[in-house]
């Protein structure tokens, strides 16, 4: 059984049980008669408090030669301790350690920031706020293939490595093989999306999803940019765009409740680290329904409310920037809101071109306290609008050849969206630098292990 | 509702019945009084045959302008017939053409080979077989998330673009930024495995598991290998080599036996492709307990039955060939076997030395039919055993010095596994190409889309 398990059903425990596990020390404290040991085994972030009591007990298990980070396997006792802070404790038994931290294990009682952490990689996972990320993390992960598991999408692998340069905007990490030759016979490329292979799949599948790392050269060094990141793509045929921001609406909803609902302790712990904030956010998210804004109206909002923003040059035509979208969902809607149909000249060739010539039914997702947690867009029909925009844009069309053909045979409309992971993750821990919700991130200039 | 759900609850369905859906045309047939349109709508290899009947009818609905690709939508009325191939028509009320195919749709009725097929990657999942196939791999997918889901693991994100060239194998694919400066500042690699990582995380978490893209730079042409194919390797602490290996088998039997009941139809159709061999197969593999035979073993029956083998040069020390693992999987021991306790020589540096100073702790699996299917290990506990190991190996420590210090910081020992994820597909498959498995296969000298 796990401390998990334990905490899952304290409601349920007997006192005088009889406990066995194996864990790490996060704290030893106490004297030669009475000594606590605070123990962690990595099933929840709530640790275990072990009293070992007497002193012969403390000799016979030596119980002071063990520190921070030292293995260690015990069994006793689980005493209930209605009154004090944490509802049981285990009196040890037996205590026998496994291997002791060297003396330069870098994770002490004291202070240690979150700059520190990101050099030590592989070891900072050992304090609580990485446990409660990562196991906040993996849960969002299987819920998000559950959602469209139980709705009958179909999982797709997107390719890594393609040859299609994403939208031409220079920001693709190219590989070789290291020689001069190149591996693939041609410039070969780390993937961006995997949109336009799920559109293929889609044509035939109806509703399929890709969920996988993807790639950015992009050497922007902010707090909300990796060079490595996992994406996840549906593509959902005979859908418009109403019905695909509902969808990313709905999922990202049932997601998040059952990642808080499941990961209760971890949840609690964040919320807790940053002042009762982290919870008080999502409900705003989840409490509301959604808002659909159109970006014309959104651009008049926002001209009336110019004073608010660093960047006052408010026109139609404009990329919005972080403050105005999180002031759009944050003052405005108050909730979770779609801003729709962007002007064409600031959104990527595929997306379907309105009557009025000047807009693309596209669409952002902006939650509080986030901003944009997800884009998408209806792909566009028509195969010789496509090849038009493409000319426009002075994009090289027949590398995008195929994918043109997917118009030619049988073609039924789709639409789609992407959420970057990393992003969800940020929004649910509460956590600020997306370097500390992935487990080895890779930025410009800096590869650790 | 979808034709799957049509199949599935096919013993309850009731005559008369009003259905409508959406899907491709994968014939159609008869003549201007009777049509018979088979219609496919990606939810299951299965195809529902709609009925359009009367003159009138076939021309109001244009069904003779209907070709192969063609998206239609179609209502009508559920005949049961029990006499039938299928187990139930639709007679449409009304048929609506979406969009037709144009002429040069190359998924025509006459014989297509996979080889024709790999050049269309983009379409080829409009054919039976690469419905099934995409079908039962999402479905494997989702079964391996479930099945370390219900066990309590943690799916981490082991980072793809690393700084450790794998095993210095010169294998690796290099990532640069595509001018002469480096964006990461050193050497960048696509990772052969996510391991090493994992058993840092299973310092914490204690049962984790990675399940994403890798990558080699194989410049073999042959049926098994990619350059880009998805590997799922679980790392188990407080686990020892038997108890690793009856993971591997354990997992492998849920993952197959509930892929095979829920893609039955799939299941079916691919079977009867195969001549009933098939499921045979994979029969061999769930009703028979896995064996386990060491290494040295192993070696002593190979040389027995050397006559059997292109390779005969058979001694302690050999790397064992496909031809070799078949014959121990499907003629000795007729069942999924384990080969254990391999010369050090021939496995990687990180593997546990056993105390004959000869062998390290290492498995691999081998089933009937396909031979290899997962490799393993139990991990060297030693820090002063794995350096002098790099060290006789010629392995450059200092970029693997992180990997090292995990034994320093209350070390436990782990054991773990790769599972090559298209093996697994070929092997439910019985698809006999790897680049026939993943929808936009990957391969040396080669990029489609």
């Amino acid at each position: 059984m796990t401390v998990k398990q334990l905490f899952d059903k304290q409601d349920n425990l007997k006192n005088d049980q009889k406990f066995a596990f194996e864990g790490w020390v996060i704290s030893n404290r106490g004297n030669n008669k009475l000594r606590f040991l605070v123990v962690n085994d990595g099933s929840t972030v709530n640790n275990l408090q072990v009293v070992v009591k007497g002193e012969e007990a403390n000799e016979k298990f030596k119980i002071d030669d063990i520190n921070l980070g030292t293995s260690i396997k015990i069994e006793g006792i689980l005493k209930l301790t209605p009154e004090a802070k944490q509802p049981f404790e285990l009196v040890a038994d037996q205590v026998q350690i496994i291997n002791l931290a060297d003396n330069d294990f870098p994770i002490q009682k004291k202070e240690i920031t979150l700059d520190f952490l990101r050099e030590i990689p592989h070891l900072r996972a050992k304090t609580a706020i990485f446990k409660a990320v990562m196991l906040v993390r993996s849960r969002l992960m299987l819920e998000i293939h559950n959602y469209f598991q139980e709705r009958g999408f179909l999982n797709i692998s997107a390719p890594i490595i393609t040859s299609n340069d994403g939208e031409g905007a220079g920001e693709t990490l190219i590989v070789n093989d290291g020689s001069k030759d190149l591996f693939f016979k041609q410039k070969a490329f780390l993937g961006v999306t995997g949109q336009l292979h799920a559109e293929a799949y889609a044509q035939v599948f109806k509703k399929v999803y890709t969920f996988a790392p993807t790639f950015r050269a992009e050497n922007s060094h902010t707090s909300r940019h990796l060079a490595e990141f996992w994406m996840m793509e549906p593509e959902v045929a005979f859908c418009n765009l109403k019905e695909i921001i509902h969808l990313a609406d709905d999922m990202l909803k049932a997601v998040i409740k059952n990642t808080i609902k499941k990961q209760a302790a971890e949840i609690k712990y964040l919320d807790e680290l940053q002042g009762g904030n982290l919870l008080d956010t999502l409900d705003k998210f989840l409490s509301k329904d959604l808002t659909i804004l159109e970006y014309k109206k959104a651009i008049e909002i926002l001209k009336e409310n110019k004073k608010e923003f660093e960047e006052q040059n408010i026109y139609f035509g404009l990329d919005l920037a972080s403050e105005h979208e999180k002031f759009l969902a944050e003052k405005i809607v108050k909730g979770p809101v779609a801003i729709t149909n962007f002007p064409k000249e600031i959104k990527a060739f595929y997306m379907y071109q309105n009557k009025d010539k000047k807009t693309v039914a596209a669409f952002d997702l902006l939650a509080p306290g986030i901003g944009e947690i997800i884009g998408g867009s209806q792909r566009e029909e028509s195969y010789d609008k496509l090849a038009k925009r493409l000319a426009e844009l002075k994009i090289n069309q027949e590398p995008l050849q195929w994918y043109l053909d997917l118009r030619r045979f049988g073609y039924v409309g789709s639409s789609g969206f992407g959420l970057g992971f990393e992003r969800l993750v940020m929004y649910v821990t509460g956590i600020s630098n997306i370097r500390d919700v992935i487990p080895f991130p890779r930025v410009a200039g800096s590869i650790k292990m």
